[in-house]
């Protein structure tokens, strides 16, 4: 399941190489929530290409933080989803909203005029 | 201080926009210890180009997350580092540093013989 790459010495630096980039964050971010399909992650996360999505999804699946199961229906339904060590990710997502909360309240304080 | 620009709803989303990106994490890492230099921080951040590190610290800088200090000496040293909201990033480096430490800890105990 998990990838065989070798990883950094800074555990900081390993987490940025396994979900470092915007996209990933936003696909871990949906699958914390309940298993997505291809085509409704295409469609919610707006501004990725479907070679793009394809490209994070596939490593995300080698390096074991998502699974990818094909349901044997017609047409196939393709659903992905948080893997055990993926849901550990958990906490990572917690402290990223309440940094965005805190960022937000700040900027509306010294910014009062300013909409979300 | 803080930017203007408007911010996603979702939270996470927000600072996934602040910095969602490798090298913006690197540099939040490396700031959380200490005072950086450009010069060194282009030296630890192996691959990044003074191109890309300029812009990472300037837009860095814009949102409020890092400060930047001339010292009037000769020649000018500058400094970066962590403002106050900058500084309530720890928590998501510290769950990073969880993260991936267990991470790194399943990748060795399913692989053995892989060497980090």
């Amino acid at each position: 399941m998990l990838s065989e790459n070798a990883f950094p010495a800074c555990p900081i630096a390993t987490t940025i190489q396994l979900v470092g980039n915007k996209w990933k964050l936003l696909i871990i971010r949906n699958l914390a929530q309940r298993p997505w399909r291809f085509n409704e992650l295409h469609r919610d996360l707006s501004g990725i290409s479907q070679k793009v999505l394809t490209e994070n999804l596939r490593n995300l699946e080698k390096n074991g933080l998502i699974t990818r199961t094909v349901y044997a229906e017609v047409p196939p339904r393709v659903e992905y989803k948080l893997s055990e060590i993926g849901r550990s990710l958990q906490p990572l997502l917690d402290t990223m909203a309440e940094f965005g909360s805190l960022y937000k309240k700040l900027v509306n304080e010294s910014n009062p005029e300013v909409k979300e």
